[in-house]
């Protein structure tokens, strides 16, 4: 018998990690984010701060001398993570029902687990107000900031699964956190799961 | 005081068409579906089947002879159509909530109706299974069908449009069909509208 497991995919700011946490919650199952994170870190020798920012995301971003220098270098610390990532959710996956944020964990577990797969997205607007909100300003504007992030997220996503990401028919269902607002979305994905299991 | 009007894109075979249907009953407010072809035919001229299959994909699909022919009257036709459905649509969102299945409505109204966007999708098999059940076996195998469908129909999308057709971020919600199920897909969107309008 597979476990029920929810995937939160999402935009950087939408607010789906919110989103995540409070189904979490509603559900009383644990939510993989923070601490798939440390996991990850420690199956693989990481820092946290790098796996948070970094590792999924193309490696870019910077000059192009810079991005030149680093990228190889980059590009094998990304597969190695891209392998302890896929061992740490197949694990998580067996341990029992649970959401989990991010790491491609829809594209990983679909052939081991009865995934709920959840896109949450919001309008830039929406996004740049909450980015300034949670993370405070920078010197790049919040609308560069979040153009460079989905860019980057797309490309990490389409290299390892061969897929569009946040194409609609990739996931169940693709709320708009923005419009619909986070309570709501958490109503709609609980219900859903419950839903089916009942 | 803008109306509120539902608008449902759908890929070919999801019963997308249905759920709008259905939604419509649900709320006691009109559905333009095949209401609209016949409004669009009366103002345009053009045959009902003819918008029916053809007004919602770019030309193309026969041979690449029988394509260079028809593509200049192809589209002519298709931008002429284009005004003619927009000016419907319009005068459609004027008179009061609605639920409009395809068309591009969720592009043409953006700015001039509170509109709750909805998109329908499901897996390929699904598709094919339902396509054969409603409209029966052709030459060509269902998958084959609904390829060729979903390139047209996206390619349509993208030259009226300037968006990628299906991107969940162009939807409020986006829904899965096959997996949720046709009925689970109309509560969600019935209850999304009452509680906006609550």
């Amino acid at each position: 018998m597979q476990n029920r497991i929810i995937t939160v995919s999402r935009q950087f700011g939408s607010g789906g990690r919110t989103v995540g946490r409070q189904t979490a919650e509603r559900l009383g199952i644990p939510c993989y984010d923070q601490k798939l994170i440390e996991e990850i870190a420690r199956e693989s020798g990481f820092d946290k701060e790098y796996i948070d920012d970094k590792a999924e995301e193309t490696p870019g971003g910077g000059s192009w001398i810079v991005n030149a220098l680093t990228s190889q270098a980059e590009f094998m610390m990304q597969n190695m993570l891209w392998e302890v990532q896929k061992k740490v959710l197949l694990g998580l996956a067996e341990q029992g029902p649970c959401v989990i944020v991010g790491r491609c964990a829809d594209y990983v577990l679909k052939d081991v687990a009865d995934c709920l797969t959840v896109f949450v997205h919001a309008p830039l607007a929406v996004r740049a107000e909450r980015i300034v909100r949670l993370y405070g300003e920078r010197e790049d504007s919040p609308e560069q900031r979040l153009k460079d992030k989905d860019k980057r997220r797309a490309a990490y996503y389409r290299f390892h699964t061969n897929q569009d990401w946040g194409a609609a028919d990739n996931y169940h269902i693709a709320l708009d956190s923005g419009a619909l607002g986070i309570d709501k979305c958490v109503e709609i994905i609980a219900d859903l799961y419950k839903t089916k299991q009942n």
